[in-house]
């Protein structure tokens, strides 16, 4: 098979990681590359490590540059995508890497976007209870956001197995990569080297509902979350803390058991040997996710570290994954464990 | 007045820190400097930063080269620091910068420590509730571990006033200085730059009890904690995410109030304008504790949020601070609230 | 005496460290802080490092506000000081931080900056043959360019001594705040983190011409310089790799002899022992140069590494040390050697 | 052709890399991973990203283990390789990573390095004149340094072409992970983040007569290099900026068409567009080399700056391209010019 894919922004951070990705997948072809601002460059100048496709120039976002492709990968800003979409027909696939379409509930997305609702597409988070069948022959897919991939692989397995109470605390550090590459003052190497911040405290945070709506079905009942965000001195990773409260009986053992379970058969899910902690230079460039689990028996609290590439597993990555389900491929092709570290 | 100090362990990061500071003090003549795998080494060649210092040699760690000063610091390993301080006699300042005084319950020390319990001093953490009077005329100091200091001082205020239900959840991230100066494959640069991961996680880690101690005596009654330190890729700070649930009744006005009263004559401690978070690079090198507080209304937790310098407010100034109070100085004496940013 | 200055651009990095150094200032009281596109805004908001200044509020920078100091600083961008230094008056010193009064090559300044010269002030550099003859008295400064600052300071000494020929090649690594505030994309965290990357080669640097001035100077004849400047991943720091070829008879004897000589009476530069090594880490936050000095007989060519803070020795160091030596205060007054390490 | 291939030295950096690379090397089979002081350990508890092969348990570095392979990669500290070698046999390719038979000149190595000269290989550069041919069916490579390869790769080009007098200057920044995963003091991360400092200055640095035999053979007569390496704040990459000296007549053009030509069919080294500079991050692991020029007209002297990634084209990706040519497969094999970035 040779699937033909479009990238709509191609040049910003999570357009340059989904190429990356792209020109290693051993079925695809990659097609037209745009970007508003930059249209007319060479993508060498943007994104000088992608040497193969130094010489393509980017081409104005419009419906009939991304037609004629089997997959139109948009890497948009939050709210241009459903026009797009609209435009390009039922039978391509679109992958939005954005937000638009990620939110069940019309009144969460209208609270924390402040717009109208677009839409829900299927989910790409396959390694979620259902999360494979509803990308299967898909034509339309809502790449999860980076914190609520790394949250909710982190904490399901307890939720689905009923091992903690419906309320979860999760601090999550994330690299500078994920705030995108548009310049603002605190974004600048000589803010972040050296200094560690919080940003979005207090349940404002956009990934907040999404996480929420991931962990709830897991349980099947609402799980509220406190979610803190920080950024942390480093270009790409996401190390996520999470906790919840122990349900009575739940012992360190039942704890393990329940992750090891839940992630015997996943590709890229992995947890890892006792005594072993994620590092999010592990898995600096591969779409595997590392998960440690520990149960603080004073506190009563299940402890969960979950450590991933936010440009990878947290973006492309997934992105790429679902794509290969919803296309029929092998859910691994084109996509790896092997992190380049250090 | 001239205080004259001795410090020993004057090679490590924090011994290298307090030295740092007493340079600046305007009572405080620097006497005697030990290192006892350093001794015979000039201090220029392990503190290259400390120019004035440069020709000084340190020296055995022995009662003949620390007696005979006003105040001795011990930046000692674990377990050492009671055998020096018995030889120097009750009428000289120790302020032990290690953590053998610090907790008072012998059991949580030997849970914890591994070995005897070798008693409580007073505790060198003034902004507590009663912090102060402890420590007036006292000759012996027991200065905090440099996470028990963020996280108390985020907490405290929640618990004194009542505010907070007694089960905290704690996550920080740390600078590598917190680690120590001892080489270890783990905190090689190639290893932490770009990477963020946890460890002691589950609550092993041995500034829980202390934590626990100083919490629960601000609240009256026992608090849990749970706590995940993390190692971020950066030489110093501390920033501490701490939350607990919210007592009914409790409005983001009543937690707001409680901390701005909480810090109102407070040197060192500033609660930030709303809408501005801390970060660890505005007090890089300063005694300051920046610290910003929100109420989630839907997660139902009061969310504090603290920036220390590990080795500055975090041990060393903690500890100058600490010996101020503890000789009749006035509290702020060389110490300082500017940070060096960028 | 008490000095009162004013600081045209308090909101950049040159600015707030001129602060930063001028609280500890004893003589110093801080007067009127400008800020054209941030006037109106809390310094707080912008330089949250400065805590004894954060309900400070920045102003325009006019003549007005600017009048009735007896010091005012410019840390403005090229081409705007000249205007500004007019209407102060001939009684009020001016210490130019920008680059408008260094050269004194008026075809030099046009065919670096692109536009008329405004003059040639007296230079900041007092460690130069003649610099504080230069500045006492003086009723103006131009602060010289970190990378000359530190360039001038590693090479001089073999010029004057007449070691070298009259050939320089440099190659220096800067911190990203030599850069500036102003967001650019190339500066994000993201994209610095994890990389070095050459800037202005070729002899194109605006910092070039002053870095010949000042060789020729102690040289007493033309010196040619191969100047490359990079970006490090690091906030602050200039290391500068400085090297030309060795006259006949020149002997690592002879070259350690003329810069012990050289830096004898030195209070800021340090020529380190044999065998140790500047590194940037050591001067962070202090007016120190740290220096050393090799020969390598194969190559027959000096070597010189020097190591400053570009904010610091290499701005508002260098500028409070030359305001010192102009109003008749010692020289060392209110600067450190005395780095922030680790 | 499936090629099976041992790695003595698998816990080490260079092994690591080698591994990263071997795993997605469609020839070959990893074998046998020996690892003296870790053998009995599994390779996810040292190599945590190299997820695939996180069972597999390191062995002693004996001739029974390594037996048995086509080929056998070296990455064994200096001294060790020769006697490992010698059991192998001769028709087992041998790929050394260490530095024991790269140079030729016996009196050079014995300088340097102190200790016998075990001989002289093949050398894994295919890029400089006749390299390839070397190379061509041998079962010895000598893998070249990772400074040699980013300065060699810099400046064969102006002394192939007779551009350049003899006697180059050459800076260098490399990663911290060239320093290797031994752990020492100033390699900590608390030392080197934040901070650049050379080491091996004045030519003692061993890299440097390789420098000088791969310049010189190049240019066909004896050239000196002034060689400085730095430590730079990062955990990849290698920033070379070299210089020397341009022969009467040459011109910018002159310089650039001699790198267009010297390049134009080379898979991995990429002169970048006019106007475009290399970074290191560029480059972060893939095997690629950009280079960009620049003739400085004032100061005489042609400027060549390239980036590598030291572990990948610096070690264990010229490794492999070079195993790739001894065995006859195409040269790129399993090899990328795709960098990771941001």
């Amino acid at each position: 098979m040779t699937v033909r894919a479009a990238v709509a922004g191609a040049s910003g951070y999570a357009g340059g990681e989904l190429l990356r990705l792209l020109l290693v997948h051993p079925e695809v072809e990659i097609g037209a590359l745009t970007g508003n601002s930059n249209a007319g460059q060479r993508l060498g100048a943007l994104q000088p490590h992608l040497l193969p496709l130094a010489d393509r120039v980017l081409r104005e976002t419009t419906a009939e540059v991304l037609a004629g492709h089997d997959v139109v990968f948009l890497a948009l800003p939050h709210g241009q995508s459903a026009a797009v979409a609209e435009q390009l027909g039922p039978d391509v696939l679109v992958v939005d890497m954005g937000a638009d379409f990620r939110l069940k509930d019309a009144v969460d997305w209208e609270r924390f976007y402040g717009s109208a609702h677009a839409g829900t597409w299927p989910y790409g988070l396959p390694e979620l209870p259902g999360g494979r069948a509803a990308l299967e022959g898909s034509k339309r897919i809502a790449v999860p956001g980076c914190y609520p991939t790394a949250v909710s692989l982190a904490l399901f397995p307890a939720y689905a197995a009923q091992l903690a109470e419906p309320e979860a605390v999760i601090v999550a550090a994330s690299g500078t990569s994920g705030a995108g590459k548009a310049p603002k003052p605190h974004l600048l190497g000589s803010e972040v080297m050296g200094s560690m911040s919080p940003y979005g405290v207090g349940g404002v945070h956009r990934h907040t509902p999404e996480m929420i709506q991931n962990l709830s079905a897991a349980a099947g009942e609402r799980v509220s979350v406190s979610f803190t965000p920080t950024l942390a001195p480093m270009p790409r990773g996401i190390l996520a803390t999470c906790s919840a409260r122990a349900r009575p009986g739940v012992t360190a053992e039942s704890v393990r058991e329940a992750y090891a379970k839940a992630f015997a058969d996943e590709p890229f899910v992995h947890l890892l040997p006792e005594g072993q902690w994620p590092a999010t230079a592990s898995v600096y460039g591969s779409n595997a996710v590392h998960v440690q689990v520990a149960y603080d028996a004073d506190a009563r609290r299940i402890v969960v570290i979950s450590a991933i590439d936010n440009l990878a597993k947290g973006t492309a990555g997934g992105a790429v994954q679902s794509m290969n389900i919803a296309l029929g491929l092998d859910e691994t092709t084109g996509l790896s464990t092997i992190g380049v570290a250090p």
